[in-house]
């Protein structure tokens, strides 16, 4: 797998990745150190704010919380058996961009690094550290965005829990005459 | 359209049929009244908590905050069209139930009423109304869960934004051989 040529999207379209509920992988940096999780409990919570649970035992939790930051990556399907490896180890003792092989790429917002090997990549600062404690929930704000063009419709990795996925991205459909005008 | 023929479900399995990221359809009732709502943000926050952003101009925000209760429920691609409608008109003029032809069903623990048209319905209960002026985030906790055994994956709905939509479920992945038994 290759990194994949992507440009610069409004931080608004980062929904039109998230929303249909894909596993992500979050990328983050502290101190010189880096590490990538496999994330599938997150929402959007308006046009440029996501939600994102990240439980403390994860790796991560402490790295995107003393750093404020993260990077979002959108993978595809051509990565998925990477993408469930990198949720079932830990950055404790793995350093997950070298055992997997991806590429960092520099960020123009923040200093976690991209994955080149994403679809799509969203750069988040965090914007609210308040429900982490009660909730997991880290509050992100995407501060930068950049997506690849073709496939015009990557194929995502949908989790069901069990070990078991659902690939998307295949079978679009447009129902944009049943919208009202201010709803599109 | 007919009803579709549902059993109970533990309701941690409520994750398997929302963490891949459908549309649901909220139902709601309050003092006599009810209605139905599109949605495509939410999120696990545990295996029995969802949140849920439900913006303050929508009629059902009003409704689930006061009865403190709403039902999830899963539409599949066969009611897609109505979906979309459902999402374009607003509980104010509209009596949404009649209006789309949907049937009430009776819930085990909530008032408010399950679509009997839709593949799963998950019971909640507002679990923390904290969130809901910051953030217009419901936290929901499930209470009862019901859905169908067949087709054993629903084709579903997933929001691209503009009108956009992925239909997912007909391809579908396991890696259990790549998991930690303790993350299954």
């Amino acid at each position: 797998m290759k990194p994949i040529a992507k440009g610069s999207i409004p931080v608004s379209d980062a929904r039109r990745f998230l929303e249909p509920g894909p596993i992500v992988l979050v990328s983050s940096a502290y101190k010189g150190e880096t590490n990538i999780m496999t994330c599938g409990w997150h929402m959007m919570l308006d046009y440029a704010r996501i939600g994102c649970y990240i439980w403390d035992a994860n790796h991560s939790h402490g790295l995107i919380r003393k750093s404020g930051e993260c990077v979002i990556n959108l993978p595809t399907v051509e990565i998925a058996p990477k993408v469930v490896r990198i949720g079932n180890c830990s950055g404790r003792e793995t350093d997950k961009f070298a055992a997997f092989k991806l590429t960092k790429e520099k960020g123009e917002r923040v200093a976690a690094p991209l994955i080149a090997e994403c679809y799509a990549n969203f750069e988040c600062r965090l914007a609210d550290a308040k429900l982490i404690d009660a909730y997991g929930l880290f509050v992100f704000e995407v501060v930068a965005a950049r997506a690849a063009t073709r496939p015009k419709f990557p194929k995502t990795i949908h989790y069901r829990g069990g070990g078991e996925f659902m690939i998307s991205g295949s079978e679009t459909r447009k129902w944009r005459k049943l919208f009202r005008p201010d709803m599109l």
